[in-house]
Order: structure tokens, then C-alpha cells, then sequence
């Protein structure tokens, strides 16, 4: 096992009819920006429901935080939590307006330099806005963990800043909100989740039994609960055994004392960057290929992965590994996200210029840290 | 899934090395006591390292916190901290000196009425000394919540508290600091962090597939570690493989959303109380025997029991409950753990006022609140 820390301070409020609790969770003292997407908690009653938990607090509102959220939308926030002198941030929505309110929450008191540098240079924070979640989408774990992806049109760029101080003081996750999700979000969010926890589980073995287990605990109960979700929105249990899947996902837990890979993700964002894919689709399409790309590198943990995930017991390691990629394929085709970018008439053209764009940032990816320019071009041209 | 919350900010330093950090743990403003048990931290070398790591801060010691703490041990210290009006309490040792830490903590400034009251009546604690933590023996999970089990010699009671403000802010886990246990007090701490899984999945299905098999995770890592330790108990990744998993067995993770029963624990604190013994030698000899009183009403659970942590697929259910129930028999054996009172010349005579003990705390145990004296005395039973 690697040396590590791990620290999460933050407050889950799990269960049906937890809206209710908010306005013993945020003090009354407060002035708060309500933050929120495109208006779909205008349709599900939520918005309502947020509003009249808080009916005697003082709260303003900024909607229209964008998928993928832009610096620019963000920043507009940003103007408006300087000038109401904001001393709380209520995000509702999914993990696009989690992640575009902690970088609200950062940037607001930030004086040095232009904003984008949180991102660009991983400029320092000295002072945060705390922030409450109300979390709609189980997808990305951003309910309980600091890091937060946020992209500019300007530059057509897509990049992370995680930071302690813009842990949510509270997260709300109530599985009914979930009910009303269209089907297409909903499959995202598995594939978002179970790419998350492969990122930190297939990479090489150091001795953790534990955390692999933990780690196969969610991709089992993804892969047992997703096809059911598609069935039956509203079966509150499944939806619930969701949402807490993919916040154990990301909220540190399981790469406590394991190797990390992150690659999928990395070259995810670019595809987004470029063609506005949703972060899903692209991890979908890249996940399989890197499989096949690094099946030496990764060899021991995809074995693993094809015993302990997938039940593949019969055949040589090689062969384990195929039947694995072709399973995950498989789930991820079953909840009706594709596995080509052939599929969004997306070829080599544009990709091509994605290993310059990661190497222009200094960054070698994977576990080792050594997938560069040519090695990404290798695993796009298996994504055609 | 039931409702839930879920909040744990404390600090997780875990590695080889890792005490090293505690100079940046602790403000060098604080006034520090350290506090200790019997010393065994003088002979293996801990307690150097930690004054040299802590060389410029202002620290005062407190040692000779026992097995079981005890009340009027504990506020001796008490007493030093309030005199020497100490801000930070540092606890290096087992689980037994950060429960009686975490007692420090809340009695410095305690002022209406007596401090057993904490226990006793649960009174509500205004103020607390903020704790940091060397923990050198994985078996209570003490390092990652905020419970405490605290004893009373004058009246033989062994009482529990909880309460988040005593959150240890750091707990430092070196499993190198482990290599010097006695063989006894490994195996023990391993019963004791599987017990506390049990006491969080034996109860009955609620549809939580993630939590079951995060709890499986747990067992079946100390089933496969567990043994290895005995025979080579200077070997790294067992030694943080098992503390990884007492600290994942009692940190609340697992009990998200799922029923908790703490029959066994309950019971076991009145017969450690009563005889001395210790809190892993009561449970494995309780465990078997409230698995096998509950067994209809734990059916569903025991059942998945055997076959998932202990891969018992043949027979009908209830030979396969009789199976797991002696696989957990033997398991505990294997560690050289009796699971009868009668190896410890204990029988019924004594056993027999456990029953209203309890009772008389108005305390109806298990997952249903149905386990009152009557059936208490029919597990004792089944004990001896």
C-alpha cells in the first residue's frame, strides 16, 4: 500500500425529504446565491421546494450554469456575489453547477490576476465562499469531494482545480430528485461513475485488498442497478444505490493508497473541449481503448477486473483481458452510450491535435506518467 | 436504503514515516498533553519519535491510561490539563488511550455536574480540547469517529459516548508502529474490527447492495490478512492492510443507510465490566452464539453471510447458516481467540445479573429493540 492522506469534511445528507433540512444548514445570518442550470428544477418542483425550505432566509439566484459550465457564465456569478456581498453559495442542480459554484466560490475573493489563472496556473486561494449542494444527477461525486472542471469558450479549453477549501460544507442527496431525469443523463452518470472508480482501480497492484474490493463494490452494484434504472425510474431504492455509488466513487475513499490514472479523463476533456461531447460520451469511447492500449501495462489489474467484476474465470490472461473489454463495451452499449466517436461522425481530423494540446500543458498521463503525445494519438486512433 | 447523515472530517495520515508530520499538525502555539498507556511506546521506540518530532512544540505527558479506561484514571488528567491549561491533546497508543483522550476532552470543561454524566446521562458538552492522534493498534476505528468507551471502577460500568466534537482533527497511522504487538493484542484487535462489522450487516436487507458489499470487503480482507500477520507480523502491507480495514470497519461509512444491531458489543461491555476481560475475548465468544439466538430473524442475512464472505453456496439455508456460524468459530480460534466464557472459568452464576443490568439502563438491544433481559440470558447461555 502507498502512503496517503485523506481528509472530507463533508456533511452527507442522504434520503427522501432531506430538502426540508436546509434551513437548519445554512444560517439565517447568511446571504445566499442560489445557483442552477437550465431551469429543469423549474419543472420538477425542486426549485419550489428549495425556495420554501428557505422561505425566511435572504437568497438571491444565478441559473443558466451551462453542462461542461463556462468561465464566462461563471464569472458573471461572480460579479454579481461581489456586489450583494454573498456569504453563501447554494448549488442545485447536477455536477456541472457544483463544479461552476466552487469556482464561484473561489473566485469571488480572488485578487490576484485574472480568475482563469485558478485554472490555467493553479493559482492559489486565499478565501472561499462556503457552499451547500443540493446534488439532481449522481454522476460526477463533486457532492463530496474539492475538485471542480470547468471550461472557457475563448480558449476552448477544459481544466480541473481541486482545493480543500471548496469542499461543500453540505451535500443534499435525495434520490426522488433524481426521478425525473431523462434517460440519456441518467446512463451518463453510470458511465461517469464507473469511469471514476476504474481510473483509480486499474492501474497496477500494490497490495491494497481492501480498497480493490471497495473499488469492485461499485462497479458490481453499477452494473447490477444500471439496467434497472433504465426500467424503472422511479424505484426509489435504485435510484438511491446510484447515487451513493457514485458519490463513494469520487470522494476519495478508494484511491486511498493506490496509484491513480486519471488518462481516460485527461483526454476526455479534450474531446469535450473540441467537439462538446458530454464528459460521459467521451469516457466511454476512451475507457475501452485505453484497456486495449495499455493491456500489458495494466495486465494484472485487468485480469483482476475480468475475475472480480465479470465473473471471467475460464481462458489464458489474454484472453480474460478481451472478454473484459468486450464487457465493458457491452454495459456501456446496454445503457445506450456509444463506444466510437464514429458514432458523432468524429474522425482523426480533430483528434490528431489532442496529444499536442496535453503536451503543450506539460502533462505525461496514466499511473506512470508517461502517455505522451504519440501514445494518445495511438489510443484516439483505436476510438475511430 | 434508510435515511441518512454521514460526517467524518478527520484528517487520515497514513504511511510509513508519517509521524514525522506531526510538527505540521499541531500549531506551535498549543500547549500539548500527550497522553499514553502502560509504556509500551518507551520500548519500541515510539514515544522518542514522537518527542523528537515535537521537539519545538510546548508539551506536558500524561501516561498510564489502561486497557478499559478508566474514569478515575482519566480525570487525573483532567485535572493536569486544566491546571496546566492545555489546548491540544495529543493520544499515542490503542484505542483504549484515544477513548479515554476523547474523555479528556469533553471533561476539561465540563462544569454542570459530575463528569461521568457524559457517560451516565449523555449531558450535552459545551466545549471541547481539540485531539490529534498516534494510533498503534488497528482495532477500534477510535481514530476515525467520535465515540468513546469509558469505564468506572467504583461502580463496575462500562459506558459509551458519541459526539462529533470529538473528532480526532488528525490521526496519524503508521503501521511500522505495529510490528512490536503481542500476538494476543493483534488477533484481538482483528476480532474486534470484524465484529464491528458484523454489528453494522448481520441485521436485515434493506436494498443496499454497496453497503453490504463494502462490508464483505472488510471481512473478507481481515479473513484473508488476519492469519498472515501471526506468522510474519514485521510484514508492511498485512500490518497496513489490517489497520486499513479496523479504521474502514468503524468510521460510519459502512453503516450508511443500513440498520445496526450492537447486541454483541452491549452485552460484551457488561461481561469485560464484570470480569476484566478483554473487549475482542467477549465478543468472539458472544458473536457465535447471538448469530445462532437471532438466527430467524437474521436469516436473510446470514445466509449472504455464508456465501459471500465465506463462499458456502450448497445446502439449504439453514445448514448454510450453521456453517457460517462455525466458520466464524474457527476463525476466531485460528487467531487463538477462545469463543466460549467456559475457557475463561466463567459460567452462568455471574453471567446471570447481565440480563438487568442492562435492563436497568432501560435499554431494549438489536437491530429491533427487542432484546431485553430474558433473551440476553438465553445468548449468555448459549456462551458458556
Amino acid at each position: 500500500m502507498l502512503n496517503f492522506t485523506y481528509f472530507n469534511p463533508v456533511n452527507i445528507v442522504f434520503g427522501k425529504g432531506q430538502i426540508t433540512s436546509l434551513a437548519n444548514l445554512i444560517s439565517a445570518d447568511d446571504m445566499i446565491l442560489m445557483t442552477y442550470g437550465g431551469g429543469s428544477i423549474k419543472k420538477n418542483g425542486l426549485y419550489e421546494r428549495v425556495k420554501k425550505a428557505l422561505k425566511k432566509h435572504n437568497m438571491l439566484e444565478f441559473g443558466g450554469i451551462e453542462p461542461n459550465p463556462k468561465f464566462e457564465t461563471l464569472m458573471k456569478a461572480v460579479d454579481i456575489a461581489r456586489t450583494e456581498k454573498i456569504t453563501f453559495l447554494l448549488s442545485v442542480g447536477g455536477g456541472s453547477v457544483l463544479d461552476g459554484t466552487k469556482f464561484i466560490a473561489a473566485a469571488i475573493h480572488f485578487a490576484k490576476g485574472n480568475e482563469w489563472d485558478i485554472l490555467s496556473k493553479q493559482a492559489p486561494i486565499e478565501k472561499t465562499v462556503p457552499i451547500g449542494s443540493v446534488i439532481t444527477l449522481p454522476a460526477t461525486g463533486s457532492e463530496m469531494n474539492c475538485g471542480a472542471v470547468i471550461s472557457r469558450n475563448s480558449s476552448a479549453e477544459k481544466l480541473v482545480f481541486m482545493n480543500p477549501q471548496v469542499y461543500p460544507k453540505f451535500s443534499i442527496l435525495d434520490p426522488e430528485t433524481t426521478f425525473s431525469l431523462p434517460k440519456k443523463q441518467t446512463a451518463n452518470g453510470i458511465v461517469d461513475a464507473f469511469v471514476h472508480v476504474t481510473e483509480q482501480y486499474l492501474t497496477y497492484p500494490v497490495n491494497a485488498p481492501l480498497q480493490d474490493r471497495q473499488a469492485e463494490a461499485i462497479l458490481l452494484t453499477l452494473i447490477e442497478e444500471g439496467p434497472k434504472v433504465l426500467d424503472n425510474p422511479e424505484d426509489y431504492d435504485v435510484r438511491a444505490n446510484l447515487m451513493w455509488c457514485a458519490t463513494q466513487a469520487l470522494n476519495g475513499n478508494i484511491a486511498c493508497g493506490v496509484p491513480q490514472d486519471w488518462a481516460t479523463h485527461m483526454i476526455g476533456h479534450e474531446v469535450t473541449a473540441l467537439y462538446g461531447l458530454y464528459h460521459a460520451q467521451t469516457l466511454a469511447v476512451i475507457l475501452p481503448a485505453m484497456m486495449q492500449h495499455q493491456r500489458n501495462r495494466k495486465s494484472e489489474k485487468l485480469v483482476q477486473y475480468a475475475e472480480c467484476v465479470w465473473g471471467i474465470t475460464e481462458n489464458d490472461q489474454n484472453r480474460k483481458i478481451n472478454s473484459a473489454i468486450e464487457k465493458t463495451i457491452g454495459f456501456f452499449n446496454s445503457l445506450g452510450v456509444p463506444t466510437s466517436f464514429k458514432d458523432y461522425g468524429i474522425g482523426m481530423d480533430g483528434l490528431n491535435s489532442i496529444g499536442s494540446r496535453i503536451e503543450s500543458r506539460g502533462m505525461l498521463l496514466g499511473e506512470h506518467h508517461d502517455i505522451g503525445k504519440k501514445e494518445i494519438t495511438e489510443i484516439l486512433e483505436l476510438c475511430v
